[in-house]
């Protein structure tokens, strides 16, 4: 039996987000589009919900690439790992060149450059995506940070289009850079939604340990700050969570649910490869840390046993809501420029060339950290390409100043009160090391250059120093060691 | 020409730390080393500046190993990377089943796993060996943290024990565990080192931008500091380098040395491998993540000259630098009892069986973090091998109580001076977090659910839920998703 090679795009992998994304896919003018599942029930009933989406279903690999026209185009939408070697596997031996391999999983960025490259040799071409947005964004318009070569662009760019998410006109999608571009920009993305969430978690906790607001209360806190500069989804969906009341308990849902967060790895790959690229995402680094923190109860139950009586928290001070959003807002600008400057770093390191702007154009629809703030940062990197941190962009610049006595409040009372705010603070230390013209970094070069010869600068002229410390303690300029 | 078969340990490798452990090995009663070095002049040399110690010279592999008698004991002192692979399969080749092969180098302890498992199938002993103490404790006694086999610590353990420090009556030596359990710990103690040195540089910071002390009054309170609980090596040689005036300028060093701190590699993998395993090593991480800060010169001056007016520091409240101590103090129980819960995580994870009471034991000595500190935490474990964190140590969690209201002042005062203490903050903040008894996490959890379907888990029952966010907002009973 021949197939008709009738479909533009081609699904293999039809859990929820890929059947969602085949659905996206489907509905959009112009696209036919094949299915393919391995376990053949998922195919079918994805067949039977949705005949009038014109699915092109295979029971099998041979009849899913016979059905693709050329150049073929397909999404891999299957656990990351090695399962995606295996479908990856499965399709180059039938492709052929010029034919299109995307994984949309969330792939670890070493593995497709990996991929891409071994791919490059058999002639084909393979896009590692980000694809954000979860669930619903697969099925109504996600943000998608696709990489791989410019060629492969060519025939992926209008398919993409077609699916992503609308912000204020445009699809939230560019071709982020060549091979591993796409998953390390994704990678960010979620390292930045750790930093977020914590940093709304410790307002939460603040307005409610110190501010002493029932979660019914912060509900139109949440909602109020919606409408301001922290207009974003994950504020939006705070007062949603914060809202619901478990039925059996009458309680709210926010006190129901056991306070130990979870993590599925991709934060803690961007504190990885961060540190690894000298990167300081001290944001996202608390944030991870916390999670981590919080999912140690037999850990912390022992703490809670041998610590005596908690500060009473500090009478939370007039205007205190507004220091917090403050500090919430300060803190974010700097999670963000951290995670742009880990961007910045990753495109130097593996020559990609990525362009900040249109990232966080593309991420102000369709993902988890859509926000208003994102406009702001499109404008800050077309005032300036070359920006050397958010932070000195005349809005984010003003924007702290004007909320940064607040946030040093903020920090102030958390730390008297006991209740841990370690994104708030870490930003703080953060944004005054940057803005101290002295750091204490020099005394830690002279330790260094006591106990294993690592050598120093000096502030006054060039070369590389070391002081005899061992001996008469005269300085002689040297090598930098290399042991 | 054969050679006899005397020394009872060779040395690969003679640069300063190689020609430094092969002079301490020399000069214990009951060694007989040979030496080798690819450079001849160099291996010449050694012999020539030490004529009395009686080194058994080798100019090439082939006499090295044979003058080793057996079991053959060589240890590698290379540069980590792909040299030590060369020479440990020169070695290999000529070594015989049973003999042992050493490496002494800062070795990521993966690699160590990997060689000791391919060495271990050609019969061959490896043990990846932490050395801490740097030069002078390679010649004078450093801390020695060898991993590998109980057979090849039979013939090694006497051989280390002539030569490691003592500290106590003890000789800083321990078999840590099997294959790279060795480098694994020397890697935490690396880390562990990072974190203590910011945690000095920013008390010093603190004393002088809020205390208004310059260097030279600051060496007396060091001093001093060097005399109770705070006892170190890295304590007394900040005193020393903020001694040290340079001798052109006639400036405190400290402000002639350029502050932008540099790192060897360690402190990052011990962040990586951290993350990675779920423990929160904030200390070593916001220590990491300082130094980063520091070498971006280009950054801080763009930073700099954004801002608008710092803070005016606040003026020093009376017993400012008791209330430094205190949060030094407080500061460095927590980086060290999450250093020790890497180690822990790092047994579980690769089947190590590791005696935290020695590991605090043989840090007491030779090695850079050795300080009076370290007694306590031998102290700890004794009175509970399983303790579930250093903090509710009843020595500890007293000292932490006793320190912490000024810990608090310390940190608000920070903030509010715009000096940053990333070290001190965190390290709250993390106290904070073990013992507030619930935290936001549950937030992040059901944010988490809201967008992505994770599931959480409640405080009454067991099992596994989620809410129909987008429908009926019902709480349904599931599996955790796994996409």
């Amino acid at each position: 039996m021949t197939e008709q090679a009738v479909a533009n795009i081609g699904v293999v992998g039809l859990a929820v987000m890929g059947s969602n994304l085949a659905r996206n896919l489907a509905s959009r003018e112009g696209n036919t589009v094949a299915v393919y599942n391995r376990t053949t029930a998922r195919t079918d009933q994805l067949l039977n919900e949705h005949e009038d989406l014109g699915f092109v279903a295979a029971h099998d690999m041979d009849a899913f690439v016979a059905s693709l026209a050329r150049p073929r185009t397909a999404i891999v939408m299957v656990q990351a790992g090695r399962g995606t070697d295996a479908v990856i596997e499965q399709l180059a031996q039938r492709f052929e060149p010029g034919d299109i391999i995307v994984d949309g999983g969330n792939a670890d960025f070493h593995d497709t450059i990996r991929r891409e490259h071994a791919l490059r040799e058999r002639g084909l071409h393979f896009v590692g995506t980000g694809i954000s947005g979860g669930e619903e964004g697969a099925l109504n318009g996600p943000s998608i940070m696709p990489g791989g070569s410019d060629e492969a662009w060519q025939t992926l760019g209008p398919i993409l289009r077609s699916i992503a998410a609308v912000a204020e006109g445009e699809p939230c999608v560019t071709h982020v850079g060549t091979d591993g571009a796409g998953h390390f920009v994704k990678m960010v993305h979620n390292g930045i939604e750790y930093a977020d969430m914590q940093l709304i978690a410790e307002s939460y906790d603040l307005l409610r340990r110190i501010g002493g607001h029932e979660p019914d209360a912060l509900v139109g806190v949440f909602e109020e700050w919606n409408r301001g500069d922290l207009e974003s989804y994950l504020i939006e969906i705070t007062a949603e969570v914060l809202k619901q009341r478990d039925a059996d308990t009458g309680r709210p849902l926010v006190d129901v649910i056991r306070d130990e967060a979870g993590s599925k790895g991709t934060g803690v790959w961007t504190v990885q490869n961060a540190v690894g690229l000298g990167v300081p995402v001290s944001g996202i680094g608390e944030a991870v840390f916390a999670r981590a923190v919080s999912s140690k109860p037999a850990q912390r139950a022992a703490v809670q046993r041998s610590v005596g009586e908690r500060p009473a928290p500090a009478p939370a001070p007039e205007g205190f809501e507004d220091d917090v959003r403050a500090a919430l807002y300060a803190s974010k600008v700097v999670a963000y420029a951290q995670g742009f400057d880990l961007i910045v770093a990753g495109g130097l390191a593996y020559d990609w060339d990525i362009d900040l702007g249109a990232i966080a154009r593309i991420w102000r629809g369709g993902c988890i950290i859509r926000a208003q703030f994102l406009n702001r940062i499109v404008e800050a990197y077309q005032r300036d390409p070359q920006l050397p941190t958010l932070l000195v962009d005349p809005y984010f610049a003003d924007a702290v100043a004007r909320g940064e006595a607040a946030w040093r409040r903020i920090v102030g009372i958390a730390a008297a009160s006991g209740v841990p705010a370690p994104g708030f603070s870490s930003a703080l230390a953060y944004f005054d090391s940057l803005a101290s013209d002295r750091l204490p970094a020099s005394l830690i070069q002279g330790q260094r250059d006591f106990f294993g010869a690592h050598t120093y600068r000096r502030v006054d002229r060039e070369g590389t120093f070391h002081t005899l410390w061992s001996q008469d303690r005269r300085e002689v300029a040297q090598e930098p060691s290399t042991h």
